[in-house]
Formats: C-alpha cells, sequence, structure tokens
C-alpha cells in the first residue's frame, strides 16, 4: 500500500530509542512503498498538533548519526490518549492528520504508555474504516515491556550501571578510612536496571547488597545487616533502586515521613529526598564511616558513549521490522525480541511480532525466583550478559561525541 | 645509586593516578639501579605503618592493566605530616623504614598536600644524611598544581564532564515540558573541572550557564538570569560548581542558612545540601519547569572507561620521568607538564622538573580573564581541548572492564 507513514518516540529518552529511529526511518525510505517518511514532533502530541517534519528532507549524514545520539531526536512526550470508544475527539483529530498527508502507516517507539497509544490509534481507525498500519516499537531502560525477551534501551543502561559500579567501587575501597556509598537506581516497579549492578560484582568487584522494587524492604532490618555486612568487609557499597517500599507497598521514603522516623538534617528537622540519601543519613548515625549517596540521575539512560553494540543493533534491527511488518500487512502489533541461539551456540535475538492488546499497560517484573536476600542469582547474570556485549565506533570530532541535529523541517502537504 | 624505591598514591583517586604508577614502576624495573620496587598501601601511612608490598612480586598481566584501572591500585590516604623542624618524630619512623629495606627513591603520586609531603621527607632526609632521592608525580582531577601546564587525571574528568553535559542536554531537552537542570561539579576552590563543561557548549549542546568558583556568586542575581534565561531558551541547563561562594567567601549553601532564606522542604524546614539542590528549589519556586539537581559526584574522577588517551599518556609519562630524574641524582623536585608544539604544528607535552618548595600547598585557579558572567572564553576551550582526545584500546572481558587487582605481597627483608 502506497502512502506517507508518520513515525513518533515517546517516553523516557534512552541511549538508542535513536537507533530504532534510524533502522524504521531507512527501512521506510527504501521501502518503494512509502513516500514519505514524517517525524511527529515530542510524540503523539505533535501529530495531533500537525508538527510533523519531513525526515526525507533532512541532511543524510545527520541521519546516519542517529544509532550513536542519546535521547529522542524527534523530542517526545508522556501523553496518554483517551479511550476512542468514549471519547473519540483527538481521535477524529489524528484520522484528519493523516488524511491530510496521506498516512498509511504509523510508527511508534516507546513502552507500556506508548503502546497503548498504538493499540488505540488502530482500534480507533480499523472502526472508522481508514486503512492505516499501526506498529509499536519497544523501548525502555527499565526493561518492563510484556512480551519481548527484552527491551532496547536496557541493555545500555545495564552496561553504564555495571561499569560505574565497577569504578565506583575502586574509588569508594582507595582510602584506609572506610566508607559506605549508596548508589540509587532507577525504576519505581521494575528491578532490571538495579539488578544489572551485579553485573560487577560477579565479574569484577562490586556492590555488597542490592534490593529491588519486587520484594518489600524492612528499613530496619536492613540498617541491621549493612552495619554487619560493613564492620564485617570494612566498607560497603549498596545498589538500590528508587522504587523499593515496605509490605504495605509504599515507599521507604515516605514511610520515613509517616513514622516521623525519617531523614533528619543538622537542625532536627524531617527531610524529603531520595532513598539513597535516607538510607546514607540512617547508617551514618550507626557507623563511624564515611557515607555518601549517589544517584545515577539522568546519565544512566543518556550514557550513550558507553552504550551497548548489542543493544544498538537490536534497537535498530525493532525499528527495521516495524517496518517490515507493516509492509506485509500487519497491524495492531508490537515488534518483540525473542533470545535465540546462533550458529557456534551464542546468543542471538530474532524480532518477533506481538498484539498490541496483550502488552499494552501490561509490566514485566525480575523472576522473584532470582532475587535472594540482598542479592540476585546466576540466572539473571546469563540473561543479562549477552545484552551489554560490544561497543560501536562511535563518530567523534574534537574529542567529542557527534550527534544528530536535526533541521526540522516542516512537512508540507 | 644502587638500592630500592617506594612508591606511595596521595590524595582523591582519579582515571590514570595508576598509569603514572605504571611508569613509574616499568621505569624502575627497567633501571638497573633500582634493586626493588616497594609499594606504600594508602600512602605516607603505608611506610609509617611498615605496610609495604612488593611489585615485583606481582603477576605481570596486573601491573600492564594499571594504565585502565581507576582508582590509587596501592590504596590512598588523606594525611598531612607535621614539619620535620618542630616534630621529628614520625620522620625518625620514615628513616628507619627507609634503612630497613635500603630505600633510596621515594615517588610519591598526588596533588598540593602530596607534594607538602615530598616536601618535608626530602628536606628531612636530606638534614639526616641519608641519602634518598624524593621526586613527586602530580595527580589530582582539580588541575589546581602550581608550575605545571595541567596535571595528569584532569584532562579525563574533563573529557567525562564535557560528554556527559553533552548526553544531558540531549536528555533535559527531549519533552515539550520545559525543564530546568542544575549539574554540580567538583572543585572547591579552582573551577577548571567545571569549566570544562564549556565543551558541550562549544562543540554541541550544552550548559547555557557556567560558575566557577573563582568568581564571586550572588545568589539573587543568579536567581533572576536564570529565570531569564530559561524563559528566552525555552529551558536550562546550568554547570556550578559545588565551591561557589559569596563576596565574603562564604559558600551559598551556608549563607542560605544563615539568612534563614535557605533550602526548605514540603514541611517550611530548612535543609542542608549541596549547591545543585538549593539552586533547583529555588528556581522550583519561581518558574513552572520541571527542576532536577544532579550531582556527578564520584563519577566523574573515576571515570576510566571514557578516559583521556593523551592523560593517560602523559600520567604514565610523568612517572617515568619522575624515575629518570631520580636515576639521573635530582631530588627535591616535583615532575611538570610543558606544552609544546609537535612537528605539525599540533599540540604536545614533555615532561619538565620543578622544586618541590615552589609547588608545594600552591593552588592554581582558572585565570580571571577566562571567566565572564555565567561563561568561559575561548582561550579555555583552546587550553583545554588537547587534553581531552584519544580513547585506548581498554582491556574487556565479557563486555565489562578489567582492572588490576593486586595481591598485596607483604615486602621482605
Amino acid at each position: 500500500m502506497k502512502g506517507s507513514c508518520i513515525i513518533g518516540q515517546s517516553g523516557g529518552p534512552t541511549a538508542v530509542i535513536n537507533a530504532s529511529l534510524y533502522g524504521a526511518v531507512k527501512a521506510a525510505m527504501e521501502s518503494g512503498q512509502i513516500t514519505r517518511v514524517l517525524g511527529a514532533r515530542h510524540g503523539i502530541k505533535g501529530v495531533l498538533n500537525d508538527d510533523l517534519i519531513d525526515l526525507n528532507k533532512e541532511d543524510a549524514e545527520q541521519i546516519e548519526l542517529l544509532p550513536f545520539t542519546p535521547s529522542s531526536a524527534l523530542g517526545s512526550c508522556r501523553y496518554k490518549l483517551k479511550d476512542p470508544d468514549s471519547n473519540s475527539a483527538e481521535f477524529e483529530k489524528l484520522l484528519e492528520i493523516f488524511k491530510k498527508y496521506d498516512v498509511r502507516y504509523f510508527f511508534y517507539i516507546g513502552g507500556n504508555d506508548s503502546m497503548d497509544t498504538c493499540e488505540k490509534v488502530s482500534r480507533y481507525m480499523d472502526k472508522a474504516g481508514y486503512e492505516c498500519r499501526v506498529v509499536g516499537i519497544p523501548k525502555t531502560i527499565d526493561n518492563d515491556l510484556a512480551g519481548t525477551d527484552h527491551c532496547p534501551g536496557y541493555g545500555s543502561a545495564a552496561k553504564f550501571i555495571a561499569v560505574s559500579m565497577m569504578e565506583i567501587y575502586k574509588d569508594c575501597r582507595v582510602y584506609d578510612k572506610r566508607t559506605i556509598t549508596i548508589v540509587e537506581i532507577m525504576g519505581r516497579n521494575a528491578g532490571w536496571l538495579t539488578a544489572s549492578a551485579a553485573l560487577a560484582s560477579k565479574f569484577g568487584d562490586g556492590p555488597d547488597l542490592i534490593y529491588l522494587p519486587e520484594t518489600d524492604f524492612d528499613l530496619s532490618a536492613f540498617l541491621d545487616r549493612a552495619v554487619a555486612e560493613y564492620e564485617k568487609q570494612g566498607g560497603l557499597l549498596v545498589a538500590v533502586s528508587e522504587g523499593v517500599h515496605n509490605a504495605k507497598g509504599q515507599l521507604i521514603v515516605e514511610e520515613s515521613l509517616e513514622t516521623g522516623d525519617g531523614f533528619v538534617d543538622a537542625f532536627g528537622h524531617v527531610q524529603l529526598g531520595g532513598v539513597a540519601s535516607l538510607l546514607a543519613s540512617k547508617l551514618q548515625k550507626r557507623t563511624d564511616a564515611k557515607v555518601r549517596a549517589i544517584e545515577l540521575s539522568l546519565l544512566q539512560r543518556c550514557a550513550a558513549h558507553n552504550a551497548s553494540l548489542t543493544d544498538i543493533t537490536e534497537a535498530q534491527n525493532a525499528g527495521a521490522a516495524a517496518v517490515k511488518a507493516a509492509l506485509d500487512g500487519f497491524t495492531g502489533k508490537m515488534i518483540g525480541l525473542e533470545r535465540c541461539v546462533n550458529a557456534e551456540g551464542g546468543y542471538a535475538s530474532r524480532t518477533i511480532m506481538i498484539d498490541l492488546s496483550s502488552c499494552a499497560n501490561a509490566e514485566r517484573t525480575v523472576p522473584q525466583e532470582w532475587i535472594t536476600d540482598g542479592g540476585i542469582t546466576d540466572e539473571f547474570i546469563d540473561y543479562v550478559l549477552p545484552l551489554i556485549q560490544g561497543s560501536p565506533e562511535r563518530p567523534i570530532e574534537n574529542g567529542l561525541p557527534k550527534f544528530t541535529k536535526f533541521r526540522n523541517i516542516k512537512a508540507q502537504i
């Protein structure tokens, strides 16, 4: 089917979401079917606002830089469409835009919420009798999308975390003065990212204790354990997920505020803050250690300089596979990755198709049987290790990375 | 002169302090004069405590990994010796250890305080009539040592900061919802590290405003300026040194506490915290932006995975030059780096010797004429750019870096 396509990016940035964009854009441009490749600025909002750019008019050099450029080159949004069955106003607007540019293909790169968007767009267009093939491309550092072995974006974030934990360990243990360091890692509900810190402990030196949000966190038991480990080992490094919570499901930071046992500053006042700061503050009172809290913050999701080549390649493959699926007539699908074995018996992956309705809004967490008390089993290591392999040849100028900079040429009818 | 040598590392870790250790160890082992290479565990404290390891007995493979291993492989300390003229007890102990192992060479890798240690040891041994050649090897991410064009350790930290700022910029500008991000960078008195964030702005996209501790910081003027820039640009990224202070020399965080105008949490209570958190909190009240504070923390000084090859090479050269200087009969010197021009007219550096007495405890800051209101001139860019060039071939196993792990075999007499 001849027609234009719209590609959008949505949700939090990753180091490789633009590699997926690259894979999709190249496949679309080479398809012979897709007459024009439009980019939605800031995701679905760009479609609603008729804020579309013509990717065919961007410089080839900038397109070629996409696989090495972190964050979303088209801009992103966090925007949830209403249900088309009860509130169709936005969908009528989308249809109007699709008709205006003769859009017959819609590709959307994102996580759970983005797959929800895809599912709704697909359902509405179908109901409206407007032929448009909708395929989602998975992306999330959180690795929590259902139906896929893992998500593009995760491997690179996991690699940055593992390498940084190895380096931080070396730094923390350098003095004869003993230290406690608490590193806070992203992931509200899924602990895949925090778990990747275990790679440092497995293959070098890394955290002594690791806590994911998949299990309940008992603050008092943690403090006793941490003090004991610190005394035993002469130092302590802890990796903790931002989402750790008590048995009632309450975040530990909130629990501490509520019990009045919270994070208190030099003036005795209760403080709000991240969980690493809270734990550090409590351990400072219980030990003679130099205690430090570190938040990996945005660095863990945008560190393209330490991206995994496997992740970049898979992200690109997922983008290309989405275009191929649509050209083959599929719609209402998300591309997933399936783990398989290569000719040498090693790791390989292939793209698969998953019904959007089965993965939208679902959440995949770390299996309970991979989680020990304060640690992670080798099953997790076997799972994650292939995903962090390889480093790309990155384009460098003046000793610094070169990133895509689009001219953002507005699409004409 | 035949005899043993002791090598020690002191002060804060860097990504390349072990490259200097490597340069010195290799030169010493190949000298034909230095009969044994001893490593002091945790710097001068290791000498005082007779905690020395025999580096000749460590595996060659572990020695070869040194240039790529962050932090101090021998361990470090922050320990200031008393003045030998008024209090010689510790120096008598040092002399006893030197005699015990027939130590005729002492090499110490570190910053200002470490050069003070070198100077005192050199002076005491001279006075005691014990022939021992003492040479200091410069190291500091802060780049504040006097007498040298720049310091090993700085280039790699500057590179990590520049690359991270480019990546953070991409992340911050991804949403249509506008953001303000404040990044806090190390450097209490010298702004070299914070200034390196300007590389991102010069060669890609980076901070809109940069503040060093070399100039006074007016909190109220900053807030007005930041709000105006945010409104004008639709987003704001600020790099700020941890050491910014008001005209009275008071840290901004302390000033805010004192004026009662400080960092207040959800309960209205004054908070202690870093300067990035303070500025973020104040800007949150003045704008509708999503405001975030990021501390680069330990990552900026131990990120060997993004080290500069130029820095590694120069660190190694400085270590080797120290051994050569001592073998040539010099003592009471620190090795420095002098900038020169290579055959193609490009950047090169050579090692020089500086009197310890002229550099110990001195501090070199960013020249005032390189600092603008909220920014940095191109003279600084010209200065720093050569120092971040090149990436080494790092030893990788399982997709992760391989770091030196010494067996720490205790030195025998």
